[in-house]
């Protein structure tokens, strides 16, 4: 499980005063390219092989609201890992308190834009427990 | 059944050259808050009441992508009305291909900012059919 | 002059209850677009003949905030067209009130990613009076 | 001088395959943030006794591009306290590289939403030389 600590910016809050629901997506993002990277895999480095990976699915539900200025810590969790297909879990706490909860699931496409298999490091890494 | 139309604008694409998959969130809110004004509620008014409509739970899957200068349509469509909460659904079309569906479970909360029941008159008009 | 129609996201909104002041430049990006195909230039086709449109300068005033559901029309006018480079002005309205104005300067990209002349069609197009 | 650390998200690429002109503005908004509480302000708390930071005047001009994943470095200075309005002087680089420098004017608005001094020790905190 890899932790990311980042702190609300104001322009990720909305007029009800507090984190605007979507931005939380941006959050699990933040803590993916992160888990990514402490399993050895530069997510540009493997744009830069023409291989992405598309989010399909995502899931969040909210239970408190996030404002300005709060230290998140945002956790991601690999769930599963299949042939073109990697599960995500993530949590977002301000403190003890947990913010939100999810989970996306994401395609690998190969460099003609097709689902594609991932690459043999990238799967590698990610099977690793935890 | 309400339907939004929009075009994609240039920041809601990324490295990809496609649509960010959290900006389909906004597009689903553009759709609602449409919804809600076509029943005759102005979400607007509502918060001026003291009343809101939280996200507390989200879902979407992604089944192709969205460029830059595309026309969209984003269809909402109430699944359900409970005392504290609506469940809506949403699709997102080009043209007649289908992009994104996805669902949101909205809960209300009152001018204590706590659950509270619906207004009536927000109740009453989102039970109509369709 | 061109003039973009456009209502406020919830998104666009900030825990001060208005739009948050980075989202105008992307309310002048939608008028600059709208202007674009107005004389008959698509910045999309643009983009897929090689050649890029990047902000190189920008500056904004703000006068007046906006409010999430207000209906805004945003203005664009040709100020200048250099041999690389197109300078812009920008007005946001609420009806009569004056919210926002600001100016940008744009820079053509070639092929290359390297400063071009603009293609003959688009100086064309924008050398146009208003 | 203070100087915040960040690294691009995705979602604040483009389809450019860089970092959209407007996101700048809150990249400055980071440095902004963190100068307020270096000084020993926190803006969180200002706006919790009633006083308010509005941006009414931006300038940016963009030197080279950012891409995802790119560490940088924004720096924030203090150009100009007056009584009710603060200027601000920002840089965005990577690494050596300078990509953007800009200007905010911001006008402090007291409990009653108009124009208002800035509290003694906000402006205390900001006069100091740096």
């Amino acid at each position: 499980m890899t932790v990311a600590a980042l702190r609300v910016r104001y322009e990720e809050t909305d007029a009800m005063g507090v984190v605007y629901h979507a931005n939380y997506l941006r959050y699990f993002e933040v803590a993916r390219v992160e888990l990514l990277r402490e399993r050895g895999v530069s997510y540009a480095e493997m744009e830069r092989h023409g291989y992405r990976l598309a989010v399909v699915e995502v899931h969040a539900e909210y239970r408190a609201p996030a404002r300005f200025d709060d230290d998140l810590r945002v956790s991601c969790r690999v769930e599963r890992v299949r042939s073109t297909r990697i599960d995500l879990g993530y949590e977002v706490k301000a403190g003890e308190r947990l913010l939100c909860t999810g989970t996306t699931v994401l395609a690998c496409l190969g460099p003609d834009g097709r689902p594609a298999r991932l690459p043999d490091d990238v799967s590698g890494a990610l099977e690793v427990t935890g």
